[in-house]
């Protein structure tokens, strides 16, 4: 804080197989460009890539941890625990739930994220592999890369996604933002919300409210765009799958325990589901041999909807404005606040 | 004709390997459902894939021809004027390119093609593949298939579409539908066509005129919806591709030709331009050795972006308009007329 010396962690991807290291400002070794704001005043940051034991050793006086959802660290309440010094958890990214809330909460440790920094890397993320899967575009690359050209075997699962059915299962940021863009195709929307939005609301989106079993019956792509928590986990199982409509396309850029893992390999592998597009895995990294990556009919991309370069440079400034704001004593922008130990 | 026995001959692409071989019926052998209208009158109905000296021979007693642009038959001078008795070329599509008109007109031979029947099918894949190579999906997809797990490769050229300069080279049914559906990407769009645009036009659409190489130096991604004419060919060659920003983006559902194929390899492989997506080829179907099978940082398809199951409901029904017109001997509908022999 104020005055002392302050060990920040940033716990990230690697560089990789990249072509400019220095391009990628959200890997570890570059931690969003922090370096010079932290040492400049004496404090310490530390980038890795390690989510193991090595971790918890930096973790052991680090006052400041940020991790990112396209490498996410587990924080259960045992690592918490062990993490005597730390104060702040942030999120670079959206959605904390490999966060414990409740236990950062009973340790007084905040937990923020940068709101808004990916919601519309991912409304496009959806709105591109919503069209992928409807008008069958992997397996007519495929065929390019193979040397084939069967228009025929392209054709007999290829469909406009004008005149379809969108349910967009959750509709606050990313989820408007991903109609706003899907208004133009022509396409009937429908969206399941806990709460219903105003009828203002739903004419400039171009939705109309279901329950959410309504919605995925009677809609040709279900999309899902809320969080992960406790009531959604599963939330698409074997009995949701099997009442979406035969053929019916699946996207989940949201996360992948919202959708059951081996339920979902069956209904592409009976051929109840025409296809499924996502972005989010569990765990992640996904292994080499997970499921999914092998399944029939996806258009799977590995977590990273939300790392576009814009959404790097958001989500830099973001963790910037509120380490500043943690280092000056000062309260993080409530906006960015999920867990505030000093309101309770 | 009224009367007569009319032969009618069908090309088109086989119906190759598919699950559900009567889904397809723009193929060869379902012949866009016509036996039943042709044969219940007496006349006969040829569908076949054969483009060379096989069609050759079936044309030589033929009145109507049937083609498609996905599966084309090169109808040059001398094989317009080898078949004496053909009275009508119809286009199982749109783009009739393939076709030497002024030859049909000598001998008086119609051209028509389905005047609409791609034209939203078209804007949907445009919309896809600018996603697709901005977003950098192709290599986030291969990673997925390779059981790699490496972010930061796909984060160092990933974009949001969001703030990118779109520029449309043609802005008639295809390009005008793709830019409504752009228009919510909150991008800026530049257009360039031979005629300029209403301003009311342009206030709905949501685009703004620039001369060509305006257009070419200002885009961040070009999107060529244009037919293939004297021209087009080639129009976007060395000297345009080189004038491209590095780094920018070439979607080309149009047709193959209006890009040169060997500069366009020598742009991606010198990392000049970002990334290259088309549907359309030359020749087609692709030789199997075809350099844009195996150039960098393309995210091709098999020309079947018109060729959605509901486009082909649109060809048949178009097709078959024109069919009972011809057999009725009644005026083909204007709309889908390109040449009309009586006429001239």
């Amino acid at each position: 804080m104020q005055g002392g010396r302050v060990k920040v962690v940033y716990v990230s991807y690697p560089t990789g197989n990249v072509r400019d290291e220095s391009a990628v400002i959200a890997a570890a070794e570059n931690a969003l460009g922090l370096r010079p704001l932290l040492e400049q005043r004496g404090h310490t940051l530390v980038g890795t890539t390690e989510t193991g034991d090595g971790l918890d050793r930096e973790l052991a006086d680090a006052e400041v941890l940020i991790t990112t959802p396209f490498w996410p660290v587990y924080l259960s309440a045992e690592r918490l625990g062990a993490a005597k010094n730390l104060k702040l958890v942030l999120n670079a990214g959206i959605g904390s739930d490999h966060v414990d809330w409740e236990t950062a909460r009973q340790h007084g440790i905040g937990l923020a994220e940068v709101t808004g920094s990916n919601v519309v890397s991912v409304a496009e993320h959806n709105v591109m592999q919503i069209l992928a899967l409807v008008r069958n575009m992997m397996p007519a690359y495929h065929q390019v890369l193979d040397g084939r050209w069967d228009v025929a075997a392209v054709a007999e699962r290829a469909h406009d996604l004008e005149g379809k059915t969108v349910g967009l299962v959750g509709l606050g940021a990313i989820g408007a933002r991903t109609a706003l863009r899907l208004k133009a195709f022509d396409v009937r929307m429908l969206y399941y919300a806990n709460h219903r939005r105003t009828p203002a609301d739903e004419s400039v989106l171009g939705v109309k409210y279901a329950r959410l079993d309504d919605l995925i019956t009677e809609s040709d792509v279900v999309c899902l765009a809320l969080p992960l928590m406790t009531g959604s986990q599963a939330l698409i199982g074997r009995e949701r799958l099997a009442a979406m409509k035969p053929g019916a396309w699946l996207v989940n850029t949201a996360r992948g325990p919202i959708v059951d893992r081996d339920a979902l390999v069956e209904a592409l592998e009976s051929g109840h589901l025409g296809g499924y597009a996502g972005d989010t895995w569990y765990p992640q990294p996904a292994p080499a041999d997970h499921p999914w990556r092998t399944m029939p009919d996806h258009a799977m991309t590995i977590h990273c909807s939300g790392m576009t370069l814009q959404a790097q440079q958001r989500i830099a400034a973001g963790i910037t404005e509120m380490l500043q704001a943690h280092l000056a004593d000062e309260p993080l922008p409530e906006d960015y606040v999920l867990v505030d130990p000093s309101a309770s």
